[in-house]
């Protein structure tokens, strides 16, 4: 058999646990299998054999999935690492008054005078005279509209409401209904993340949260950060995929959306998306190729509105969407959001605005300037990169306490049975360990414990946080050495960039009067646990503020308020970009906070006294 | 055999000399199946069986085919009407000055500046400020341009030419192509009529027409006046019909004119269209039946661009049609656009733009007032309701003369065999007859002349003009007393619709310095024939203007000026329409002008001079 005839073999790839069969020619790595059958496996180098992070078991062999070709039919395992089980949809009213709506779609109620004999007035320029002398403007109109116009005028006898996308420069009119449709008029406010999505469905009559849910983001298949995806990207027809696995995402979001609060697709109007640089590119379709190379170009950051079924959101043709505008390549619209929702950009104190996502990014500033810089710190904690993380979800444990005899107390999201460890879960955890002396400062096992919790594996030594039997897994769920690793790497690039824009800015913490904190944990950090590890600066616990998830609030926030939304680009034009990766100062900080708190023990001195009372 | 299941049973009908066959179900109609096999067969009221003019030959039978249902296979015979043959393209250049073009899709070349680290400018914005900086402007821009931007914008190292929609509320960027493309930068001028489509290729660089061509309006398979389309759209599917033959033909027509032209359909920025006001709404698939019903309101008279691709168009997606818009329901924008290309607007003094298409329609003003009417003359002077009519193509007889042995004497398009009688051939032919006395003022024959020239039929008298061996068809060529009749029912229209636009206005035909002629009549009108049958008011012949196809001048026109374009809404604005179907008085002045030249000879004293020494 020569080569060419061999390459054309096909195979069987069977992974478990989810029970999918692929066929693949010969020749394929197990990576490439998985994604084509779009199971989840991670990896964040791009299939490169560099970031070890795609094990897969083959006959009981831990192996690369991304070095292993297939070469006869296979059973693949894939070690259980995130759930990906949606939140539930909790019903939420929130406090936003009626009259304060403005959104930027508006439904307008019109009863329009008959044609009469010899008034020579066509429909289309009877509907705009009837919208001029109701709201003053003169708007333009989209096609498909007028091609219906004279039967929807006289459905319900030249009664018609009009949704009018109301953008500065020429409101346009998107839609006519016959009749008075004012109550239906919905919105979608979106976080697009490079993990997970998060969405609230908004009634735009009332001010109301009807729904809200989230999901992975589907591309995890194809790459866990920002990078790998922009390198998967560059092969053809992997653009594509990217997009179709986002905008499939957000269909089944529409659906279960509306499912909920029981209303109906062609009811809702906008969809407000905030989301990094790069994932609007992939929403969008858009090349993000020079996002990674050298200046750094992002295509646009600001987008003008986009016809969702452009872009094959299942949605009807009026529905628009609205990017909240991104600041740089790694500074995106959900800072931008962050910013709006956290009110930075209005105060007269300085602001520390931190969002911990699958980035570090973080702002500095107030109402007369805004700086910002992106810090590589990993998906640790979003619950990637870490053996057990998963993100705040049913099922992840939030809240973790340590007792003098090494055992551990556990509180999970919903009360059920642990599934993983969410953010503030490894944050306790971490802080936990240490106070415990169970880990030492620079994040290594005390090998001399007396207790089966600590114990050592062929990777290293790891904590068990709880009992397989104890949980809804088949295994034990642990925090590994390996796993410390990741945390102290993420934890002290956040911590390093906040001493490095401070550096800049010639300022020092005491010039600060608030830090904001935006990211998913689950419950709320515990703040002296993000103090003992180092992750936050030292300050008084009341000049800490938690905003929960900034870059959807900021989205909900547009959804209601065409100001809002034009607020954003204003602060996005104002935000000055500082290029962390090009700056030797940030790799010295970065070593010195690899340490629990930090290096410099003077720039915790409450966490150094507490330290003390333990030994 | 029930009648339900005898209503499944499927005939093949044949039709001839087309050669076409189509399978329908029995108790269709053959006038139906003819429209199902996009067979011509002519007919004005929409299949109801009024017009009776939709004779076929069954079994040697003549029959209404709208009246004729399939109850067995049919062998159809089509007698000859018109040529459906093309018109043969030529070249033209017009005298159009390379620095007067100013189109609204505008070709712009920019060789931006590269990016540069720290400049975190993104490439839109790069392009956006390259613009503003050529041209002050800050284009909006459409979507897919901005998915490619940035592997356009390096294609060719930042070098591009980009397409600006140069409107006045907001310019948009339609295209960005790689290198410098200037010089490919094309338009097609459209005017579409009830009987006919015309078309010119134009070079919005060079100022020039580089194609022009000719066909039938597929659509009068469906009907062949405005009501009985109208009629014909309101049954289900039937608007989507009449939407994709009128497109189906735009895109032969676009075929035909880059092949000629050897011209890339990439390179075509932009459509401009005139036609009569439900001609726009079939084209732009609008559902015209308001048209039709009193106080007749159309949809829209001023649409904005539409995207070609939208409707059909087989032209890439940056090409956009701008219409001409309309004034009325029954006064288009073919009007509008040749208010524009006579200057009628521009002048002085007071002059009469006289239309003559499938309807007549008649402008009367100057650059302080325009007022319009449309009078339902027919399609006789286009070669329709007349027996041996065609419209002005080769082989259409556009010059008859007859001598005092009653024999004619002929010169035809081309100067190729005869294949039927155009608008000029109709008018000489109808005053010769007069002249020679072979017909009466009334219109009716002499039935006691010795020539084999004029004969007795079933249907009446006629006048032979061409024998059938002298010609392409396989029968002589006639002039009726039926098409006489016609003939005189159309030129009574439009002499009652000058008479009364005069009326209206106390005016008289002394205050008229001009009376401008527009249509397709092969060569110019003989006006002394025109003045014998009482086309139009006998004023000196210097008084008279043919300016040809004046709404596809008014195309061409708009094609290279964006002010021109811009005009004609002001122009359309300022008409005022005055409904001639309401008012008596026009029925007075038709039935006065139900003669030859005039009931009232005192209107014509040179024809009555003239017919008095031919006595």
């Amino acid at each position: 058999m020569d080569s060419k005839i061999c390459q054309e073999m096909r195979y069987t790839v069977h992974f478990y646990p989810d029970d999918v069969k692929v066929v693949v020619y010969a020749g394929t790595t197990v990576l490439q299998a998985a994604i084509d059958a779009s199971i989840y496996i991670p990896s964040s180098c791009g299939g490169e054999g560099l970031c070890g992070r795609c094990k897969i078991i083959i006959d009981k062999q831990e192996v690369l999935a991304c070095r292993t070709q297939v070469d006869t039919d296979l059973e693949v395992r894939i070690p259980p690492v995130l759930d990906r089980k949606r939140l539930a949809k909790k019903r939420v009213v929130l406090p936003i008054k009626k009259q304060g709506l403005n959104p930027i779609t508006k439904k307008l109620y019109l009863e329009l005078p008959f044609p009469k004999p010899g008034d020579n007035i066509d429909d289309l320029y009877r509907l705009i005279q009837g919208i001029k002398k109701e709201c003053g403007i003169s708007p333009s109109i989209e096609f498909p509209i007028i091609q219906k116009l004279s039967k929807t005028l006289r459905e319900e006898r030249f009664k018609v409401t009009v949704s009018l996308l109301d953008v500065n420069e020429k409101p346009t009119i998107v839609n006519v209904e016959p009749g008075d449709t004012r109550s239906n008029h919905y919105s979608i406010a979106l976080d697009i993340g490079t993990t997970s999505i998060y969405a609230q469905l908004l009634d735009l009559e009332e001010g109301k949260v009807l729904a809200e849910t989230s999901c992975f983001n589907p591309q995890i298949v194809c790459g866990e950060d920002i990078i790998s995806r922009i390198v998967y990207s560059l092969k053809p027809g992997n653009l594509k995929r990217l997009q179709e696995l986002v905008v499939k995402a957000i269909n089944e979001i529409v659906e279960d959306l509306t499912h909920v609060a029981k209303i109906e697709k062609s009811d809702i109007n906008q969809i407000v998306v905030a989301g990094n640089t790069t994932m609007i590119h992939l929403l969008l379709g858009i090349d993000p190729r020079y996002i990674r190379e050298s200046p750094y170009t992002p295509t646009c950051n600001f987008i003008p509105p986009v016809r969702a079924k452009e872009i094959g959101i299942d949605l009807p043709p009026y529905a628009y969407i609205y990017i909240i505008p991104s600041i740089a390549s790694f500074i995106g619209g959900d800072i931008t959001s962050g910013i709006l929702a956290s009110k930075l950009y209005e105060t007269q104190e300085l602001s520390l605005y931190i969002d911990i996502g699958t980035n570090g990014e973080i702002v500095l500033g107030n109402r007369e300037m805004l700086v910002a810089c992106s810090c590589s710190a990993g998906p640790a904690f979003e619950g990637g990169g870490v053996s057990c993380g998963t993100f705040a979800t049913f099922g992840a444990i939030e809240r973790v306490r340590i007792d003098r005899d090494y055992e551990p107390e556990i509180e999970t999201i919903g009360g059920v049975k642990p599934k993983g460890i969410c953010g503030s879960g490894l944050i306790d955890t971490l802080a936990e360990l240490l106070m415990n002396k169970i880990i030492s400062q620079n994040g290594k096992f005390n090998e001399d414990l007396k207790t089966k919790r600590v114990r050592k594996k062929e990777g290293g030594f790891e904590y068990v946080i709880c009992w397989k039997d104890e949980n809804d897994l088949d295994h034990d769920i642990v925090l590994t050495e390996v796993d410390i690793d990741n945390l102290m790497r993420a934890k002290a690039a956040i911590y390093a960039g906040i001493s490095l824009l401070l550096e800049k800015l010639e300022l020092t913490l005491s010039d600060i009067s608030k830090i904001i904190i935006s990211g998913n944990f689950g419950q709320y950090i515990d703040l002296r646990n993000a103090h003992i590890i180092g992750l936050f600066p030292e300050v008084s616990l009341d000049r800490f503020e938690y905003i929960g998830n900034g870059s959807l609030l900021g989205a909900r926030l547009c959804s209601f308020s065409k100001d809002m939304l034009n607020q954003t680009r204003e602060i996005a034009n104002s935000v000055t970009n500082i290029e962390l990766s090009d700056n030797p100062r940030f790799y010295d900080e970065y070593l010195q906070a690899l340490f629990l708190p930090h290096t410099n023990m003077e720039e915790f001195p409450g966490v150094s006294e507490k330290l003390k009372k333990r030994a």
